[in-house]
């Protein structure tokens, strides 16, 4: 049996998580109808061409926010730091690489935020501060660490999870997000020569990913796959299947089983155009320091893809904002 | 809304996980079949009187360890430290206490341990080398990120999730890994008053618990509640309540959903007398770093026992080894 | 291997499913809410002091009419005749009894519909003419053999089951519903010495029950112990516990498993307070046209009342309408 | 509302069930490890080139006969009668039709049998004498509906389902089964004209279909498309497709949910080269005495084939024996 013998772990620890994620939506009352009548989030504000949505188990102001555009995509991504120190850490490391755009005293439920843009141009914020929302009296839950009643409406989702979008140049991204942030790629696909990186799945903890990027099909930055909510329990995602398809609802694919994650995922199209991904499970967590990297060759990726369940042709090619 | 002002989260990143556990058993063959034969694990060495045990989606040597002895209850629990240099750190920190016990060559799976005792008076060692086991080729799984197969046997495990502990004083035990080894309490079980702190459950990581401690119903040390194995999906603890009762096993309570954690739990007493839970989702995953410790005072304990499902009565009476 | 050497097997054939049950309640907007806003029923029509309801993958004018009244319990039950002809030829039966009422032309619903009581005194009734609920265009589902779109309204029931009663002599009433209605024991309660029966569950068909009753523990007629909506998922009485018991509905036992009928359960108070059953599970179904009703003596009622999961004493206790 | 006004219901009630089926299988040992280590099915005796297999909720001596052949298919169905006069309308009914074959003093595990051929020429036997099998004391269950525990053995199945196969002329043969056996046709695939029945699943209770067929893709007869195994627990076909797959078995399709018959669905081939369906629901039953006919007409397939999950191309065109 082999013996590690890894160097010192290092690490940084001063990202704690997605905190939201801001949906482009050319039919917002559509989106929101998705999301408020169908998965049984909570709107908490509106503001200008944007509204705020939270799931039961969040206790932040919001983990969406969805902006009335012409065309869907991604608005941008919150990171919450672990620290008013870790933040002002990660900030001054993120200036050394010209990507920072620069301070700004915040939005609707946080505070003084940096914002930056990656290499692949999708734009972030980062802050620390933040509002939590507070339930009305009769809507608490008598669970302590549920912040809110579970509604009966639709089959609610629990709190987001993960978001993904592609890059031109998934390494360079995944790089930046390594070195300056934190995250450490926990599953990768890579050629099967092993010399090009068409994925990575990262995280700032011990779960697969928070964030994931894989090429994008047109070469093109700045796109948005989709965002994931929670629910940790497979049957939902049946349930979500079948409650969204009879109303109309696009399921593009799932109930499934990645094999990358370990993740059982259903994926459909709010109507504004933008992917999401619903969650039955907690994949796998890893406990283990020393953990290396999981790559999936090009030619692994039939297991890769799915245990069990198809993932669409679509699902490869399907990026908001689509190509004009 | 009210903003967070929390002082800068400094934290002790050392510890990585509990790795495994070590059981006495007074029937150690029926305790073996019971977690071969119907929890599908599978047998890695055998030493003297004891033999190692790792589930399916476990890569180091072992997670279990059962030894042969007069009465049930714990031998130990082992540790991972995070690095060389986090065990170094740890170490350092307990020999301040008095509690070390001092160096270990280590045991089969693992390299050199340092063994301490809590205040409570279990039996823990702290190690960073671990040894990961070498699954047989036809057994490896076209899942990288699951060394072997899934068995087509029992209702089969996972993984470790976590083990529970009486302690005659639970403020003690839990300040003593709070501030020497970096748990935090995700939530504690109080007297209405606040004064008795009654539970703690703890993790070094988004988990709730790694560890969890309740008072002693005889005011007793070194006394072990539970281990508990992670299957993640809920229908896997109705299918193992059915099969293990079936099959002559004393199933205690559940399936349920703890209010605690939201953990949905089984538990069932292994042949050596010993409580083994499983454990049915996830529960939910602390993000917030700003976490305050969750508060049941014992008057909403209604709710913190159980969402649905029964604990019964020797939940808080049956801890091994037995009072004489 | 013993071989069959059953006698021809005749039966009655003549009695489809129960239809409809009428409960009576104190608080009949309670009792509507419990309904509507989390078990996803559907109003289809107002009378009086009445309202009639369906579930989504009903296809009649309603399987619930709740009627409000000083104290809960049953109205009546609905059974549906398989043919007119079968309906002539089950009142003539009735009608030698002495327990007939006689014709009225029908409810809200159904047509021609000859009523009865019970040995035990509940009120029934026997039709063959229903309507069929006319689905408005933008709710009818895409799939041919479901009437109604899943609705995005709590955990929705599916249809009824089944209806449980007490009874004085539950012998008495088991021999009515076998020799005039064509009900076939399919499981049992005896006293160990085999010389009175205790609870008997009857059906028509392959399922294990449409009708059950149980000694009454006051030793009174004419009361109902529970009707139970079906779910067919067993996550879904899971969902549901969760969700009911969080808006304040008293759940009193499940999930669970009961070894009769292999039903997964739960029970829950209706704000009237009925009891209300909903069914994880189709149970199993006999297809054995030599089945021998199975008896369950009250010794070995550990594993006839639950595989899993506790059945509380006020199971055994609670009846509508309650003791003065 | 429009109030039903069927013609009298008389109905044939003479063909209780579908009690076994034998599978031809070119690799005799692979499918017997299939259906024993995998799905936990056991044997109950051998004889010649045949082994006799059951499933630990079936109370007869085997549903399935394994019979060593150079090529996959079917051997035979084997139906069983409601009584021994029922068995004698039935066959004195198919003698009119020139189909039938002539008894036989039965096989293992039943006796005197009455074997005939469909239109479509898969042969078919009747029977109403079984064995029951005499489970060793061991392994009864205290479950007194469930004739043996449930193994610690794969992801056992309960019971056999039903059988689909395929046919030159659907609609000739649904009439043979309809005329002289009494199934009823609960659900069709028709042309968008109706002029042409291109699908029918049957039943003689309330269940969907005992038995169903399809369009031959090569227009030929006596051709076997698959059996199915009944879980009634949507996970255990998840758990079934990893468990299988992981251990070299072809997954063909799903999980995923039919909407013909709201059946929850996994295709695999046993190493024979048959397929088999894996049941993870009841899907609904039909308590309407009333029911007319479904009729799906090619155009809404979309729907009828899956309300989620995907049914891939090779369901529509592989079929054993495979054309040479």
């Amino acid at each position: 049996m082999p013996t590690t013998s890894e160097p010192t772990y290092g690490g940084i620890f001063d990202v704690a998580q997605v905190a939201h994620v801001e949906l482009l939506s050319p039919d917002p009352q559509g989106t929101y109808d998705f999301f408020t009548k169908f998965l049984g989030m909570f709107e908490t504000e509106r503001h200008g061409q944007s509204v705020y949505l939270r799931a039961y188990e969040e206790s932040y102001h919001h983990s969406l926010k969805i902006t009335e555009s012409p065309k869907p995509g991604l608005g941008h991504v919150g990171l919450r730091a672990r620290s008013p120190e870790a933040l002002q850490r990660r900030v001054a490391s993120i200036e050394t690489t010209g990507l920072g755009v620069g301070w700004t005293d915040g939005d609707l439920g946080h505070g003084d935020s940096y914002h930056f843009r990656l290499p692949s141009e999708q734009n972030f914020e980062l802050f620390y501060d933040v509002d939590y929302y507070d339930v009305p009296e009769d809507q608490k839950s008598k669970l302590l660490n549920r912040p809110q009643k579970r509604p009966p409406t639709g089959v609610p989702v629990r709190r987001i999870d993960h978001c993904t979008f592609t890059a031109p140049d998934v390494k360079a991204t995944r790089e930046f997000l390594t070195d300056h942030l934190g995250f450490q790629a926990r599953e990768q696909i890579v050629s099967d020569d092993g010399s090009v990186e068409i994925g990575s799945w990262m995280s700032t903890s011990l779960v697969v990913h928070d964030l994931a990027f894989t090429a994008d099909p047109a070469g093109l930055p700045g796109r948005f796959h989709h965002v994931c909510y929670w629910y940790g329990i497979p049957q939902h995602v049946a349930d979500a299947a079948e409650l969204l398809r009879e109303h109309g609802y696009v399921v593009e694919g799932g109930p499934g089983k990645h094999g990358l994650a370990q993740g059982i995922f259903l994926y459909v199209f709010e109507p504004g155009g933008n992917r999401v991904e619903l969650y039955g499970d907690a994949g796998y967590l890893i406990f283990d320091p020393a953990w290396k990297t999981i790559k999936w060759k090009e030619s692994e990726l039939d297991w890769g893809a799915a245990v069990y369940g198809v993932v669409p042709d679509t699902f490869f090619t399907v990026v908001t904002p689509p190509v004009d």
